[in-house]
């Protein structure tokens, strides 16, 4: 993990009072450690001046590979005993705190609300286990929600981070090149969204990601005129001739998301369809023109929206410009929010997803999703294609 | 929901004491509402006499093909405002509880460790937001972990979700039977696991499922020698000639998970193989001729594991014979839990997979993994290919 990310951990800490960070969802081990696990059972302790990780013994070789941090391991199954996932955690987490002298220590901990990226098809929640054992153990120790720290250290990224969000984008980029052939009036969203994973897979190749997950949706017709929800659906719809075929990916690299939608035509474009795709075009630039370090997310969003606005599609564009991506995707609260009633202030080394759109309901609609980093200067477009 | 079932439920509630029970959970949403969440921020409430969810407007036309209870509809997302996730949701629960009269109740709700399979690539998650709203707003309200109860309860399908994991079930073979030509030398395990995912995106046409997500993994040769871990990978490699190459397969319908795996030869079987297909096969039907009402997890995992230490393979079958599934894949506290220290008791209506398996470490591995429903008499094979 990079000096300078470590340093603004440390800082945030500071400024929170607080001595230690435990961790255990695995968006906040892999800012913490650089690993992603994948059962999210791993804890994170990240004091002033140690980062240690406590890791199921399955997972230590795949752990290895990203982090030079010590590991502790612990059995999450065994044959001569059931094992109670807790216990097995909890026995090396309570060790590791007494070693750190951390038993009077001010810890700040995972409490309330988070999105969580799936980091596997099943994920382990500890849920109030780690803080009930803590307490009960160390009644000396503060506990401390440290949500909102957590949050706002996510935002800003250090170039090793940003490097890995480019190369995604470029693997994600070639899915979408050569996946377009695959929108073909009578083939169902679902197949659509499976020759893009496919695709995928191919520009996978060679890359140096150990740990991918792709989630291609497609959304044709109608379908893609409600794709303002918080969620995409891919559906068995037959494409027609003449949908738009709305096609959302959000893939995973060794933990780092991306959120990229293009939309496409199944066969001709008509002329309204060409008339939206020039106001989005036109909003997109509007709002990278309007990104740099001091910026508010109000003032990117404005930028998109007023385009849309005069082009008559004010109504139609129902949800805020972007926000944050890299640890998350799909995260409205990711920082920075680019939402008409953020003051979310850009930072450079923040990266977020900025999707202009237009929906109109039961009919049709166009995304197009772009993620962009934030420079010294304005902005770096990760997914130009 | 079938009657039976909110009978057990009910039943298990009143054993506890417990008034209501209040879940976020999707697994948990799905077994007492019968509909599986998207993002992870439905809440259901769960009463001795009646049963309500509080579910985003976006969800709400999905909700609503799935279950006919009242649906109440909170705002996740907003252009006026940045929406706090918890506030959102709390104010309806708030209300919903007030108008059910539990102001002074003793509520059941999940407080510590789940494994929870991923319901979006992404998950709300509430930690202890819920609970300590509850105590907030209702200081009389006494909040009891339900945890254990769910857990339990989760192990007893009704006929109509086992109807559904029979279709499951049916779709995922045929994505087996057609995928198994994509296992080619020369392909990656990635391009192996997307062709299988193809392959199954083309069975679920003209399925009842309307949401489907489907995991195929492919480890090969060596990597198939590790497949004993607590989770699936897929990797990079190029699959040799004379390679074991297995394919396991998570994919949930509606909810509804399946857990399948089997184990290919990329070119001809090798002597040795076939004798380890072989002892796996007679283990699968010793294991098989051992279930019944009343028979005990460990008596089956006895009944496997005895035909592969015979046949000289015991040090390498390094797991448990099975566990529950169809609300969770991938969960070894699943029950019941087929293993060598397991007492617990089968039941007529339970479902658990069956995985006799052989590893060697740095070479290859087989598995066979079958998904079985408990019937009056013994078993019911629900993957029969």
């Amino acid at each position: 993990m990079s000096e300078v990310s470590q340093e603004l951990i440390r800082s945030a800490m500071a400024g929170k009072g607080l001595d230690a960070l435990v961790c255990a969802l695995p968006m906040h081990v892999l800012m913490l450690t650089g690993y992603w696990p994948i059962m999210a059972n791993s804890i994170a302790i990240f004091t002033a001046k140690e980062v240690e990780l406590i890791v199921p013994a399955d997972e230590v070789e795949n752990a290895r590979a990203y982090t030079s941090i010590p590991l502790h391991a612990f059995e999450p199954a065994a044959l001569d005993r059931l094992v109670n996932p807790v216990h097995a955690v909890t026995e090396p987490l309570i060790a590791r705190l007494r070693a750190l002298g951390l038993e009077h220590a001010r810890i700040g901990h995972e409490s309330e609300q988070f999105l969580q990226p799936a980091s596997y098809l099943t994920m382990n929640l500890y849920n109030s286990a780690l803080a009930q054992c803590i307490e009960k153990v160390f009644p000396e120790v503060k506990l401390q929600s440290a949500d909102r720290m957590l949050e706002e250290l996510k935002a800003r990224k250090t170039e090793r981070t940003l490097a890995r969000l480019r190369r995604g984008c470029e693997v994600a980029k070639h899915a979408f090149l050569n996946g377009v052939k695959a929108i073909e009036p009578g083939y169902t969203e679902r197949i659509v969204a499976s020759l893009f994973e496919l695709e995928h897979s191919r520009s996978c190749k060679g890359q140096p990601f150990d740990r991918v997950e792709s989630f291609f949706f497609c959304m044709s017709g109608p379908n893609s005129g409600q794709a303002d929800s918080a969620y995409a659906r891919t559906r068995h719809r037959l494409i027609d001739s003449g949908d738009l075929v709305m096609v959302h990916c959000n893939c995973s690299y060794d933990g780092w998301w991306t959120d990229i939608t293009r939309t496409f035509v199944a066969g001709a474009i008509r002329p309204e369809y060409q008339k939206m795709r020039d106001a989005i075009a036109r909003a997109r630039d509007a709002a990278l023109a309007a990104i740099r370090p001091g910026a508010t997310g109000r003032e990117v969003d404005r930028a998109a929206r007023q385009v849309l606005e005069r082009a008559g599609y004010g109504p139609n564009f129902t949800h805020g410009a972007g926000h944050g991506v890299g640890y998350a995707a799909a995260n409205p609260d990711g920082r920075p929010r680019i939402h008409p009633c953020s003051d979310d202030v850009l930072e450079e080394g923040m990266t977020f997803n900025l999707e202009p759109a237009i929906y109109f309901k039961g009919r049709y609609g166009m995304r197009h999703c772009d993620m962009v980093a934030i420079t010294a200067r304005g902005a770096e477009l990760l997914t130009d294609f």
